[in-house]
């Protein structure tokens, strides 16, 4: 971490509205074809490692422990960018995904279980349904 | 409501993994841009209405009721897909979104703050850097 990214990190954490946690969601997205792969949480320090090295790490609730995408599974997650939220309780971290997102095996983690809302009522839109 | 559609988000909510105070986090992503425009909150009845009306409510934590997005803003979200994730703990509706996304007026909840991470390691990508 250079002196600069860390200041930006530190400064940044104080305007992340954590939960009673001390957690944050994080929205990690294709930085190109800008498919939402998966959402994670980080605390304060899974923060900064992924401000400052490039890579994503996540907080494991289910784990308890830290969980840098890829470590494991060869699925590395290279930080493109990372912006927070209008009112500082979300991250959208924007990424290059190295093969699949989800554990699953899938490339992301919402590509199984798709529902079958019922579709806006614009005419127009029905028209141009996906 | 329709049967099917009532019977279907029944099914699902079975499936839902809420937290302990009865809410999933809802992305909302523009269909067609696929930008990430907010993250919301549902509990299980605004996910039924989700479903059903083609309409996004979400359940507001700072307020204490059911939010349709667009009724006082006319900011609506049309919905367009609902899938749930992998683990069943998150929500991703895809929408065509009217207007701006955020409250704060822009088109997304994170245009504003857009920080400045340590970028992904590999040479290539720092080549197609965004």
């Amino acid at each position: 971490m250079n002196a600069t990214s860390s200041a930006s990190a530190d400064a940044v954490l104080e305007r992340i509205r954590f939960t009673d946690t001390g957690l944050v969601p994080a929205i990690v997205q294709q930085w190109d074809t800008r498919e939402v792969l998966m959402m994670g949480w980080m605390d304060a320090e899974a923060f900064r490692r992924t401000m400052s090295e490039g890579r994503v790490t996540f907080w494991s609730r289910s784990r308890q422990e830290y969980w840098r995408k890829g470590d494991t599974s060869g699925h590395v997650q290279y930080v493109k960018g990372v912006a927070l939220d209008c009112d500082g309780d979300t991250l959208l971290v924007t990424v290059e995904q190295i093969g699949a997102a989800c554990h699953t095996g899938t490339r992301t983690c919402f590509d199984a279980d798709v529902l079958q809302p019922v579709v806006g009522e614009s005419r127009e839109l029905e028209a141009t349904d996906l």
